[in-house]
């Protein structure tokens, strides 16, 4: 049985769980782990799961020949200088998203990726999440027809800490790019035009660095379709992970998972936990599947799950949100691209 | 158009929701009311419904020539010597269960009833509930195939007030018969056999009866399928009203009904309101259908959709029922038959 | 008792229902009814309601003196050339919604109406549904602090006749004007901005009008909310009405009204009934409220409920909305007061 | 790090079960594997998982001293002589339910289990559920009072082969063993009283065995509470696993788990997918919490979760539920103690 041996560049909360997740795949092997602050801790955490080679340095796994595939889980500025000397290293890869936050740099990443004949797959793992797969496969099978309206709510529970909030790329590229992705994958269509309505309801420090903490963003699809996102950077009653696809035939929605289906019944009323906290919770297994999924394309040489190009299409979708956001007016994808090489701060 | 001309006798609370029922069936007249304890009270609100005569005597409404039909809403113990004087005097009869608590009582009215060629029906309104229909045009559609397990929870939101328990003919009689002709009509069979569980566990006071105030009875019946009903005489968060036919293709389970659909979020969880509170917010609709539906009977001689055998076969699972309780053992519904004529005290 | 004597002004499906929800108040009287095709069928309709007169001519109820007030329910161009003359002769007024599809003419109405002194109601019936009112209970009682983001989705499950089509008014104006009282009603703010997403996804016919079957709305409301409004003419599923405002302490959200609660479990799946069928099932008790407060406020000279200045309200976001779809682009509410004299087909 | 290692005895589908959760406890190592047809298979089996040794004879697990405890996986009729070598052997032990079908030999191996003073964990996997642990932490909480009526809904996909009812123990010792011990968990008293009702709807062959496919039990709880068991071989819909427990406060009720959350909505109704569909998917994390509490219980030396006692008490009920099947009426626990060592045929 073929081995796929993978080093992991990033050993942050994100790269420890792909580790895990891979050991459990018979065909993966964690080689190697490579991290800026490498140390004792690493050192431990690497022994225990039997992983020989721990380095600050991620070229040392880039250049090694043992290695068949990297796992980029470093910070967003490192994926395409990374993405870029893995792919002439020959090495396939897995990229946490965003690949960047400019377009002419993913397209140079996807460019190396292309002339090396590797593999990329990009981290959208709600695409393995069991509740939005069962609603594309009722979109794809024909149970509602044809896709008129593409809702999508996505609210966390809390913003993040203050300091996250000037390096995180913004909503758009932080969080709502999962749900441009998602919106494009349900739909079966590419977005042609957005309009933001934003503001900062939940902390005056994302209004410091030009973003939002509440979002709504409507869409309009290629094929016809409307859609519209709902963002919330704090739902005080837990991670809020809603789609529905109405179309001419009908509607396929989801709700929130729950950590149980208990109803309590007293004299105030009926009672119900929150849904699970957050993504870790909510998400476990579609991190587990988005591994697992990557390894059995590179063992069978078939095409990856998510590829450089949804990558990009999201990137392209949020850069445009947040134009329009800027703009106050509705903006068509494509103006996004023109507009991106200069700076959006100057906008 | 031919109306129905109706004497209400007993004019306590259903005997006036009967009565403002009636009144928006186009083919129902009131043409009198009678109460033991009428008064100024209700003259006032016989006025105001244009009813033309209040009286304190029940025979003034049964000879009455120009009465078609009346509504008996007196106490239990009055039943049986109305309705053979209005089946003698050609009236066509609605009854409030149970006609009575003693079998060969029961068999009199009914017997009067035939010879008489008058239309008896008896109310079991929950059959005319929304969801209850429901769950039974599935059975009877074949929907679930052939019921296996019956299962029906009944709970009521308050005790009654403890005077009322000596009188209120006990848990069978007065509550759990309802569930009984539930169990019939959903089941399509008669029921061959009941054991009781009873307990009192919410007020004493039922104990110094011989009545029980929460209890599970189990039930066999004719077609082979079984059945289990529970009721408590106390759910402090309301009226709860559930049934589920289980079969060999599968099952039809109906729950509350809530007076709104609303689900708020905090950070302490999930909640919603209570279910609708009691009898008369859950069948409202069944309590406007069941007359509706007498009327109807009337207007198009067709046969009432509850009648008297309905009445009388609920009462021997209720009697039966309670051996089974007094005897700590299951009992077949033929033996209540054989000992109804001897007191169920001396058991 | 006092007695609120009325003239119903229109007979058409919403007259009839506002007639004989109204007979149900102890307190109103039906004196006459209006239609310009009045005939023996409206005549027999009125003898077997007691109601007196019956005429072509909505004047004869207007300049009735034993009339109090009116309710207007014939079409939409006659409403405000009626409210004006009733409210000259001193008549209250419930007026169907919209009171007129331009604001200076509404602007009109509300003026006489002022002058004269009585009092207005607009026909909002939603604000009256036991779901809707449950959510703005919550929000006016602070259970999920400030609002955030509303969203309501509002969906018929039929398209209108063709031929209707061209006199609806439009999208927003027939359609989601209740989403926008809805949304003023629910955040307690008024709207400031709107931005529309229309298209043509159901019947071509729209089209030819310049009108859309498919819409998402966004909204920016005064005191910081963000607001988004889906419609569709075609929701096959039925009718879907559900609102959810989203806030700093929780969410409160409400679901569609369902005809029973049974869940039917078979080898394919799980299965319930559509929900109630469309606006009659679904709002009927909301009608039967909306007329008994409008009595209520007569009889008690209280404010109405829903008064000329949220009908006004309503009808600036319509309009706004509309220009926004012509225009593309997102559009303040008072743009649209500045070119409403002028055709919004020139834009 | 204090590794427990362990010997699986019996590697049939539960058996490698329990040995893959093990494997992802830090501190458990899977040291042997024995089965009476051991072979290639198995050995390449153990082999992918780094197991030293596999072996026909489990008593070269117990003799071995590397290894400190075995989880008995093999049929019932070993349970007991497996426990009695390995608790003289001085290994813990895990032993899957039931630990026999007769309550003389169960003590017999209680006794040396005791003697040894070794720990013995007994496979309920069900206390382990997400579900079932929040209410037994809301009835322990007291947020529901004291517990009035316990409900248990346990019902199977699809009945065995006909050739394993013979072997199963019947469905009482087989499956509803769970639900006794269930309810006991939930109510937190023993169970004192049973009656039980079966029949045979789904399989004939049932019946030769003296078997039943369908049951309702009743049961009284020494804390004066009710309750009630439905089981069924075939629920068509999936497997059914839902409780409820009411008492003096509220209720708190859990439904099934499903796939997903998805709601689809056509012309036709409302859908959504079947339940998790048996065990394995049902208790999945159930089985990796059961087994990874065991391994905690022996590295901290700590009070297993489920002893050998709450083996017993589950045994005697279901022994008392036949006999009441046998004898058609309501049967002490105490009673069931008294006739197990005559056999039950001879009832």
């Amino acid at each position: 049985m073929k081995k796929i041996r993978i080093g992991i560049i990033g050993a942050g909360r994100i790269g420890k769980i792909h580790a895990d997740n891979l050991r459990r795949h018979p065909q993966a092997e964690i080689a190697a782990v490579s991290d800026l602050f490498a140390g004792p801790e690493l050192e431990a955490w690497a022994a225990a799961r039997g992983i020989g080679t721990v380095t600050k340095d991620s070229m040392e796994l880039i250049t090694n020949p043992d290695i068949d595939a990297v796992f980029i889980c470093s910070s967003t500025d490192t994926h395409v200088p990374l993405i870029i000397e893995a792919a002439k290293a020959g090495k396939h890869i897995f990229c946490e998203k965003p690949v960047s936050m400019e377009l002419d740099r993913t397209e140079e990443a996807l460019e190396a990726v292309r002339a090396a004949g590797v593999k990329l797959q990009v981290g959208f793992n709600r695409r393995f999440d069991h509740n939005f797969k069962r609603v594309r496969e009722h979109v794809l099978g024909g149970t509602i027809g044809e896709p008129h309206i593409v809702k999508i709510t996505s609210r966390d529970p809390n913003p993040p800490h203050d300091d996250y909030i000037p390096r995180s790329g913004g909503m758009f590229m932080d969080m709502m790019i999962h749900d441009f992705d998602m919106a494009r994958y349900l739909c079966g269509s590419e977005v042609e035009e957005v309009y933001t309505q934003g503001a900062v309801l939940i902390n005056p420090v994302f209004a410091q660095y030009g973003d939002v903490d509440t979002a709504v963003v409507t869409l309009r699809f290629k094929n016809g379709a409307l859609g519209v996102i709902d963002n919330s950077r704090q739902a005080v009653y837990g991670y809020d992970q809603r789609v529905e696809v109405f179309g001419s035939k009908g509607s396929a929605a989801v709700t929130n998972d729950h950590p149980n289906t208990a109803e309590i019944s007293t004299a105030e009323g009926l009672f119900r936990d929150k849904p699970l906290h957050f993504f870790l919770e909510r998400y476990n297994e579609a991190y587990i599947e988005e591994t697992h999924m990557f390894i059995d394309s590179l063992v069978n040489d078939k095409p990856v799950p998510v590829d450089g190009n949804d990558g990009y299409q999201a990137e392209r979708i949020a850069l445009a949100a947040l134009l329009s956001l800027r703009l106050g007016r509705p903006v068509k994808i494509d103006e996004a691209d023109a507009l991106q090489k200069s700076s959006l701060e100057s906008v």
